[in-house]
């Protein structure tokens, strides 16, 4: 035992008592004779305290303690002359009768405080120092939380958790996978699975009714900034059941998990969202329903009047930004040329003001009457005091040009508070979408979603404006303008899963060597069933208030997919190589 | 909603209800002009029943019903005329006023029943109907829900669950590592992790105090019978402990698995033994203790009597079989027939018989009198009608076999029934091993390991006995006669771990290259750890009172590391194998 406490734990009850604590040293400090030393460990800070008229061989330790020494002390709980109020530690400290130092400690490369001096590349590469600061301890803890509610509230409602196999077949079809040259079977390569989706409909053949598992996942993707090639699924399954019993199900998950990790009380019934409306009123798949803003087409009240811009277009849509008829000319020009970046693309911005006084002003007033711009702003709801954004041109890609705009301006206005929480589904997603480049359809969800019942002739249609208009029994969890989780009621049925891949333009040829084994389970008495999956990393960083992931997971990866703390990926032995019968056609770089 | 109760769920209290189940028809039979269909989901079997009044279609639909077809049936809840007392829901039947046909069936290619008629091979092809038979449902259940206690228990104790990468750096020492070539780093590789080690001390140098983690870890082996690729582990890991820390806490977790699994109490203080006591007494580093028939050494009392077989070994031992004196001239030339196979490698078998009027009978006779054999039989404790097998040899090679022998003798009378569990504690391990075939010292743990702190001189020394003697705060956990999990106390301190990787004959630009990231955190203040890991499969496996894990994993693959069912490893794409800068000079099959 090397410790009767943890620095987190003693309260001025415990004054009086004998204890021994262990950890790490945060800083030290003298004070009138006396030395001061923070000791912490992964439940708090307690202060220790070494008298001026203690022994000489205790003060001359207390006095050598370096920054993040591992030590063990021995002392007794006192109370503090000066408490302190935000320290659940801070009524008392510890009047030290010993000290041992356990480990020395190397000065750290840069300061283990909430906010550190390091730079970024430096905490990557000394992670397991980073990893001592407290956001990054708060973060790994969250993580945990959410998992154990997760699987407690699975538990409840009868889900098992199953583990599918991590090596398993290369499917190629969307992102790429990461595979595993077999030393056994020469010549051949596992896949590590993008996610368990295959595996999980047959445990439903297999009639496990309602699993889940808590999964790594992998893809071999060129990383955007907050991307990661291994990261983590809640991913779940269940037979037997409709749309809405899935809804439902992790509606009262979501509750949950908002009520015992966070204590937030979420709406009784989440909103629900078609895609179509998503699309036309937030120009998102995922929108932030945290504020209104909502995207309005005015099409048909401003085109045709002679302005040549909104003539030559199919498309007219604004939004109406509250309070903001005061921007100046230089603010509404930044703002044009904040929409003109590639990464947003528009060609231009028009404003309509409704100035404080009732009056209109606008970018086009020499084509409008004051009274048409008065119906535009009507339509929007604009107040006094209020500006319309105007952007036109293809109506998706215009729609989503807006959508970008109206996530500027929410942050801008301060409307996007990480702490206020506002869950949606969105539902009724397209069962495929065209693709001009390689003219064929491709899944929105995946290849094994089931379109909607009422849809059926549709899909069974071979024209292409028909199976456009196919929806599914698909769905997403958004929370915040970021997609949290997905997923649909699948096809359980060996032709219908046929013709998707036939939809699809996969050869039955291609279809039977990738999918064959659950096309041919699905022969075999496969019930109705549907699932989603959650991505946990980004779950974790959302109740935690962040947007980026990186900070929830232990070991991450930078943008290159290297782990810089272990120098990973490395070469490996020509030995090896052989072994597993493969040849290297890259240069080795000097190590 | 597909029902309103599960196949398990219906009691007599329900009677008079009108209900709707969902599931597989397990079978159907005609009698007396009923229709009888057995009803089955994961939560059990109901029984329906169509009446040969009901309407005509009911009745055909009944009639045409095939094994394994998917259905949904309503009805109303009645009494059964003859009850199924071995049913939970053998009280009651549902009279049927309706049945839906949700999905047909393929005959299934063998029976899905408690025991199957399907071979191996062929059930591994359809492990998705393999997987409907009641063992492999019960085998996931107890999965899951052991799983699901070890997080409990752990979560309760303070320890946080934190998931490591999957995608780390080759290291090979001992087995062999899977290996991911980098698309993005051309011509380097990930590897698959063999187990969470380092991580996992990198974690406590970072301060979690308290780590676990139910993982997948890899291994290239060549796969003997019960052996698999991949596998689970439950890997923990703590700061500030001893030994005696880390074994209290995982008795407590052990003893609530027993306690809530499986209702059984096990002693409040599970036995320690030595490694050498295991070795001498048990002849195996994982005894099972359900039954004793120790080893007992007897040299000092037969070896210089002329007996020339026993004066040229070192060592020679021997068990007590009690109650085996009956034993035929023929039962024994068959043990000894059964020492004799290369499996266990005997050059033959003495027996000694105290006959039941207290005679000795032997088959050494001639070279002792009586009265020396009397003398072993007392040393062993035998009694009349008991009989003693001793061999002779090299000392651990002897021990070995006369271990193989007593489990042997042990599963030949009944000793060793599965459900009687005898968790047992191996400590006190040797810290390496000498290899005579390598001419060097392999660590008997892991190279994480540290030496008992009064062995440290013995350690620094440079002479080859010296360090045979050094032992470690290592520790098994055995059930049964088979090793569960195992541990150790680490080092934790920089030179120290740069001592321990030369004892194994590790360069410094080997350990440098592989390990140096650890090497240096230890430089910046790591604390005393100690942890240990549990092989899942087979906590499982033993906790449903079987020795093979391969139905407690839910898609396990053969000898050859192959997935049948998915048919995995595969080829893949040269444009993927271009990709990967990666050419294989292993000839392709056809496929």
């Amino acid at each position: 035992m090397y410790r009767t406490h943890t620095c987190g734990e003693l309260r001025i009850e415990n004054a009086g008592q004998t204890v021994t604590l262990a950890g790490w040293v945060q800083k030290s400090r003298k004070l009138g004779g006396m030395t001061f030393v923070d000791l912490r460990d992964r439940y708090g800070i307690t202060q220790l305290v070494v008298d001026a008229h203690a022994a000489e061989e205790l003060n001359e330790t207390a006095t050598s303690l370096g920054r993040e020494w591992v030590i063990q002390v021995t002392g007794q709980v006192i109370e503090r002359q000066s408490k302190n109020p935000k320290m659940p530690t801070g009524d008392i400290e510890i009047s030290l009768s010993e000290i041992k130092v356990l480990n020395k400690a190397n000065t750290p490369p840069f300061t283990i405080e909430e906010d550190s001096d390091g730079g970024e590349e430096l905490r990557a590469r000394y992670r397991y120092l980073d990893l001592r600061r407290g956001p990054l301890q708060r973060a790994l803890r969250i993580r945990h939380q959410i998992a154990h509610e997760v699987r407690n509230y699975l538990d409840a409602q009868n889900f098992l958790e199953i583990e599918t196999p991590y090596l398993i077949k290369s499917t190629p079809e969307g992102a790429r996978d990461f595979v595993v040259p077999s030393r056994m079977n020469p010549g051949q390569f596992y896949a590590l699975p993008q996610s368990p989706q295959t595996f999980k409909q047959l445990l439903m053949v297999a009639g496990y009714d309602r699993y889940f598992q808590i999964v790594r996942c992998f893809r071999d993707e060129d990383l955007r900034a907050d991307r990661q090639p291994e990261f983590t699924q809640i991913d779940c399954e269940m037979s037997f059941v409709e749309q809405e019993d899935v809804l439902n199900t992790f509606e009262g998950m979501m509750r949950t998990l908002f009520k015992n990790v966070l204590n937030v009380e979420i709406a009784e019934r989440i909103p629900r969202m078609s895609w179509y409306d998503a699309m036309d009123f937030y120009g998102s798949d995922k929108p932030d329903i945290r504020f209104d803003m909502k995207i309005h087409e005015i099409t048909d009240l401003v085109k045709g009047y002679g302005f040549s811009v909104f003539d030559g277009v199919d498309y007219i849509g604004a939004i109406n930004v509250e309070g903001t008829a005061s921007y100046t000319r230089k603010q509404i020009d930044e703002l044009t040329e904040w929409v003109k970046r590639p990464q947003v693309g528009a060609k231009g911005l028009v404003y309509i003001k409704v100035n404080e006084d009732g009056s209109i002003k606008s970018s086009i007033d020499k084509f409008y009457t004051p009274e048409q711009l008065q119906a535009v702003a009507d339509r929007l709801g604009a107040r006094k005091g209020d500006m319309l954004l105007v952007m036109c041109g293809a109506k998706r890609k215009t729609q989503n040009m807006l959508g970008v705009l109206r996530i500027e301006m929410g942050n801008r206005l301060g409307l996007r508070d990480p702490f206020n929480f506002a869950p949606l589904w969105v539902v009724d997603f397209p069962l495929v979408e065209w693709d001009d480049e390689t003219q064929r359809f491709y899944a929105m969800h995946h290849p094994f979603t089931a379109p909607k019942p009422e849809h059926l002739e549709l899909f069974y249609s071979d024209k292409k404006e028909d199976l456009e208009k196919v929806c599914a029994n698909a769905y997403d969890f958004v929370l915040n303008g970021t997609e949290l989780g997905g997923g649909s009621i699948r096809i359980h049925d060996a032709s219908m899963q046929e013709r998707m891949f036939e939809v699809l333009g996969i050869s039955k040829e291609d279809a039977e060597y990738k999918f064959g084994f659950i096309i041919n389970a699905f022969k075999f008495g496969a019930p109705p069933h549907g699932g989603l999956a959650f991505g946990f990393d980004r779950v974790c960083s959302l109740f935690g208030g962040q947007e980026t992931i990186r900070d929830y997971i232990a070991f991450p990866k930078n943008n290159q997919g290297r782990d810089v703390m272990i120098d990973s990926p490395s070469y490996i032995d020509q030995e090896q190589m052989d072994e597993l019968f493969l040849e290297s056609k890259a240069e080795r770089e000097n190590q």
